[in-house]
């Protein structure tokens, strides 16, 4: 049995501005984690089915969707978990949602550091 | 001069769970820097308007609004600026819109983290 593969889920727009910043938070992921992807719930290629259609061409079955979401509002509660059930459904494929990635305490810590650097950069 | 006030910015929601997860993601930065708040956009408490009504009458004139968003959208690049416009206006003070938490590359170096713990935890 092969590792899960890891999808990185970020919500999409039509502004290329945002896609571009998401593509640069999964940078570090995609270089670390093989056959990682990032897909986008709505407004942005690729989209999850696409991900997910490609993943199981080359024979990946488990998939485990991480979003790029700081918190769960109502796409995470209710239209992402829709979205998954019918893609198991039409790729007869294993799709786990983790929670968002801002649920994690790595997160805080991060936004901290952002701060830090931002105050050593503002005049006093 | 004193230091300029830092203020964290999220989305807001009438759920509490969201805004319960934004308060963890606060959480180290309010503990480590003096004077630090969490406001939120829309549909939670303390607004922008309360928080920087508060620290001007506590004598401050300078806030750095640092946006809790992966990354800008229309209402980083459009809604936020009008209403810090509005809000020097109102309150005299000198407000400073960061770029969202999500451009810093450490947000990609704990998206990383986040995922390889997931791994760890799947099975394989």
């Amino acid at each position: 049995m092969t590792s899960p593969r890891i999808i990185l889920l970020a919500h999409g727009s039509s502004d290329k501005r945002w896609c571009e910043t998401f593509e640069q938070l999964a940078d570090p992921t995609l270089k670390a984690v093989d056959n990682a992807r990032i897909a986008y719930m709505e407004l942005a290629e690729p989209s999850m089915d696409t991900v997910i259609a490609e993943g199981v061409a080359e024979g990946a079955s488990d998939f485990i969707i991480i979003p790029l979401f700081l918190a769960a509002g109502r796409h995470l509660r209710k239209d992402v978990p829709a979205m998954i059930k019918e893609l198991e459904h039409t790729h007869g494929a294993s799709i786990h949602l983790a929670p968002p990635i801002g649920e994690n305490p790595v997160l805080g810590q991060a936004i901290r550091d952002v701060v830090m650097m931002q105050l050593e950069k503002a005049p006093s």
